[in-house]
């Protein structure tokens, strides 16, 4: 009987093996390992059989294993792949699952090399990304509170923004409130991007220090419990003029629209369409050169992706970003992103934050 | 001629490409990446030749390319792999090397479906890595300053243990004041765990508050110009009893053995091995249960490893960490850890933190 999510999550897929014809699953990567042993060591690997879970590591964690976890922990002297070799032949194993997208080819020729004769590898791709992506209430309510904290260490830490500020004494002082409001650590590096810098969608902060007249773009993401979170806000310093407020505009209206498309069932391309055609409107189209949004949970960036070509639908209990942005070289970037989760009839925007144009 | 190191590095290694007959050269490991190009995007991939440097990435970096590399930039609207193929093809390339480790099973069959068929991959193993072992002035500059910014940001937050403080706001202090002195962030989750979870060796700050008498480790790194640092130190709440004075002079003692070991030529299983006898005269070894350090540059662990096991010797301008530690169920866990680069006579100590017990 299952005691804990990580039991019932195994469950799951010790119930869909033979679905697949296989007697054997491994999982080695992190957030994969995590969500279904809740095991967080760095070197892990998990064997899944229809009736065992048994999770190898090194000495390093032989005592975080055994805390973290309820599966039957092994600790390997040498190479994992070795030890896990020896379990799948003692257990006569004939066709074992793995993710081509998730094993080097080095791990996978070496693995080739040992295991029995008997044993084939089977390709299983995605199977574990798909189950994490309809996110438990648990689970929801861990997003949410990571939310929660992201949104008040930026309410914390932008009250001290002024001309002269850099960049990176804001990332500092946002991370350093994220952390002492609970949170493990930031999601992703924390971007803040002043002035022309705004315009690099990925923009790392530097000792460049806030002007008056400028543009900046602060998006952060919390962990808490294991969790993500993700949002972007704009501050101004100084009165914005006629382009940054009709571009401000352009942004939210498109990230709105946006978020009125999202609803279970609906084409996660579709969501990506309804923000562009808004930018399209204002001419902005092609200074959006990225997706509307991406899922979130254990990774910050994980399935579905709400992009142009994307295939597939939203279901009700996913976590998704709505972040539509505009980059304009010279001039700055724009982008408004919110958390939200995905319910039957529309959404549950979890980010509490005003998403008007913070002007100081 | 080469006008900066990204460029000195590239010329290194198009000179290396005929002694290993190979006609081209597939990096995308973010490091290496990072290497050998100077771009620092979380997508990206390389092409070199004996003439050409081609960087590929997507257009979220389209500006950051151009402004951090001097590698001819190509933006591909889809899947790297796709577009790095159409380059192999038009550059008429037969032998391209990539590496196995750090390749997955369906990048490299997607590249062999899609090439052409007069074109072979070649599988080349920790090339790049292996030049990385030796730092250059430069490189060994910036180590030294990232080391330099952890020690300071240590200095300036364990002034505020004390008895009630919890981990993990010690650990958001010591994040935070490293990057207010010019970090860009951690090099790792930093590890802060009091009493009995110090003997965990990778312990994540929790909610426990220090209490009195009671050992507290504190790992932590920086990254400062993409370089990391890493140190261990031990702090004390109250007056330590014979046994925790004990175990902290045997693994001091432990350490310093590790660093008199070091010295070009060395064997780095010699350094190890001098740890590991100074606590089998305390009776400890058998709770060293991890290797005596590891190299560090772009990456917090990067070859070599100076473990029981490891062959190879040591050079002058590598970087690495000598840091033995003991780990007690119950009692807890001591270790004591310093950067250092080799020298031909013995080795630098870029740490300048004391190696006493922090006792308050």
């Amino acid at each position: 009987m299952a005691i804990n999510e990580f039991e019932q999550r195994r469950e799951t897929v010790a119930g869909g093996l033979a679905g697949r014809k296989l007697d054997g699953l491994l999982v080695s990567f992190g957030p994969n390992l995590r969500y279904l042993s809740g095991f967080t060591g760095s070197n892990g690997l998990l064997l899944m059989t229809p009736g065992k879970a048994i999770l190898l590591t090194d000495p390093r964690y032989t005592l975080q294993a055994a805390q973290e976890s309820t599966c039957q922990v092994r600790i390997a002297k040498g190479p994992l792949v070795e030890e896990v070799v020896d379990a799948i032949a003692k257990l006569g194993l004939k066709r074992v699952g793995y993710d081509p997208a998730l094993m080097s080819c080095d791990a996978y020729q070496s693995l080739e090399a040992k295991l029995p004769v008997k044993t084939s590898l089977v390709a299983v791709r995605g199977w574990i990304e798909e189950l994490r992506m309809v996110k438990s209430p648990l689970e929801i309510e861990r997003i949410r509170r990571s939310v929660h904290t992201n949104s008040r260490a930026f309410e914390q830490a932008v009250r001290r923004v002024r001309p002269g500020m850099k960049e990176q004494d804001l990332a500092a002082e946002l991370e350093y409130r994220m952390r002492r409001l609970g949170a493990e650590k930031p999601a992703f590096e924390t971007i803040v991007a002043g002035g022309a810098r705004s315009a690099l969608p990925h923009a790392q902060p530097t000792a460049a220090p806030f002007r008056t007249g400028e543009l900046i773009v602060v998006d952060m993401g919390a962990i808490e419990e294991g969790y993500c979170s993700d949002m972007t806000r704009m501050l101004f310093l100084g009165s914005p003029n006629a382009k940054v407020k009709r571009t401000y505009k352009a942004v939210l209206e498109a990230q709105l629209a946006g978020i009125d498309a999202v609803r279970a069932g609906a084409r996660t391309a579709a969501v990506d369409a309804a923000a562009r055609k808004v930018l399209k409107g204002y001419g902005l189209d092609r200074a959006f050169i990225h997706s509307t949004g991406h899922g979130l949970g254990l990774e910050i960036h994980e399935p579905p992706r709400l992009g142009k070509r994307d295939k597939g639908r939203l279901k009700a209990g996913m976590a998704i970003t709505i972040e539509p942005g505009v980059y304009i070289e010279g001039f700055g970037g724009i982008r408004i992103e919110d958390t939200v989760v995905v319910t039957e009839t529309g959404c549950e925007i979890l980010t509490e934050t005003g998403k008007e144009l913070r002007v100081s």
